[in-house]
């Protein structure tokens, strides 16, 4: 879905706002690219991040999952709205092991109130991406007065 | 659902089992109570796991709720079996914040190669329980011959 | 959740949308019981509704959890407002096979936009119920003067 | 995803197994498409498939959108193999309104017992496709020789 960004500094204020994200620099996560309607987030593989087998834990991918869902839903919204996941989905694919990881998400519809985001989970080992997950969340917007 | 454990040493296998989690540990997530059908996981507030809000991101809920939904479905399955999430569904349903959280699991259905396991998060603040979000998961167990 | 409903009159204001619903009548579902926060629907086994294995098809099992759902949350809205499913996610944990089906449906959470309901779909069959599916979902409620 | 069909006759298989779905006759819906990895099914706007307002009941979009993603799925199992539906999220994005409606899957990742499949639902009317509904589904494949 392609929509013109009502908010000019859109892109400014996703990074702000994923800056305040503290968990997001617990575990290495940094916004790989932002667009109207999209935005990625990647981070490394981490030992210290993983589940009983030795791959990325499913809460993990979910959170990055889960920002890049909501800073795609930021992307369109107008300046000053706060946006909030009201509920998300994730189905994991593969065993989440690699070098690194990339969420991917585009808003699939942007609404007053809700937007629906989808997004793709990607391990890239030695090159290669594989699809290790994917997710469909729904993000509320709250106007700028309501505080 | 009650139902009697096949694995008579379910409790000490997934205590184990979750030891091997590192996510957990990095979280400050452990383990509150395993019965047939049922796990509990408990973290404190952490202030570095945060969203841009200041409250505990919605993928650190959604990570102790899928190891509670996940351990609860392996309380039920034979001795050596492994589980892994398939999918899962989370709404958030209060912002979370409080002093520490709970995520309460309850098998739904365990059928031979998948269950579907139900948990609720709680926030706890001053002695008194916030329901902060809900989740469904679909686990699947894989025989200890699979290797 | 136990809630006092803001519509003292939600049972008539449940059951005449509910009259509107006319996919109801073509399923023969009827409205089994209202009450604050809670609703569930019956219909009986219908051959003409099957998938290829002959039980119940998981769509038709969805419509009436969808909307058990939907009016347990307009159970707790104020008069005059309109409900409708923002999404929904349901899992089939056994073959929709009996004589008969009910949905029953509880509010989890009630907020002024947002409402989220569990239900679960049982088959009853000589005088013993079987749980067959089970839906969480979320519901939006539009204040009476959104026309 | 591309992937090869191990059952050259899948196209009949899945025409053949869409044919004992009497409730897709019930609802006047039938096969628009059929390729590796995905289905597309159609149905016309039928007013006795409403709900309250007027619009095609969520149910109805998902009983389309989960036999597409069934079919889509079973594109690419083996000959013999059945299919079931493990579970499923559906968002609604738009009233469902509209002259027909048309639901599109396709595999996002088939795996030897668990597929997932994606499905999007539109509306058309004078000419003009409307996004009306989203979903995400998990296919169980059961092997010929389980009955």
């Amino acid at each position: 879905m392609r929509q013109r960004p009502p908010n000019p500094d859109f892109e400014t204020d996703v990074r702000a706002s994923f800056a305040r994200q503290k968990v997001m620099e617990a575990i290495g996560a940094e916004i790989a690219r932002v667009a109207p309607g999209e935005v990625a987030i990647e981070m490394p593989f981490r030992e210290d991040l993983t589940q009983q087998d030795g791959f990325l834990h499913a809460g993990v991918l979910a959170a990055i999952l889960d920002s890049s869902c909501g800073y795609a839903a930021m992307t369109l919204v107008p300046a000053g709205s706060r946006v909030l996941t009201v509920e998300f989905k994730a189905s994991f694919l593969a065993p989440a092991r690699g070098e690194r990881f990339e969420a991917r998400a585009t808003v699939k519809k942007a609404g007053r109130t809700l937007t629906t985001s989808q997004a793709d989970a990607y391990a890239v080992a030695e090159g290669r991406e594989t699809l290790v997950a994917t997710m469909l969340a729904t993000i509320m917007t709250l106007p700028a007065s309501s505080g």
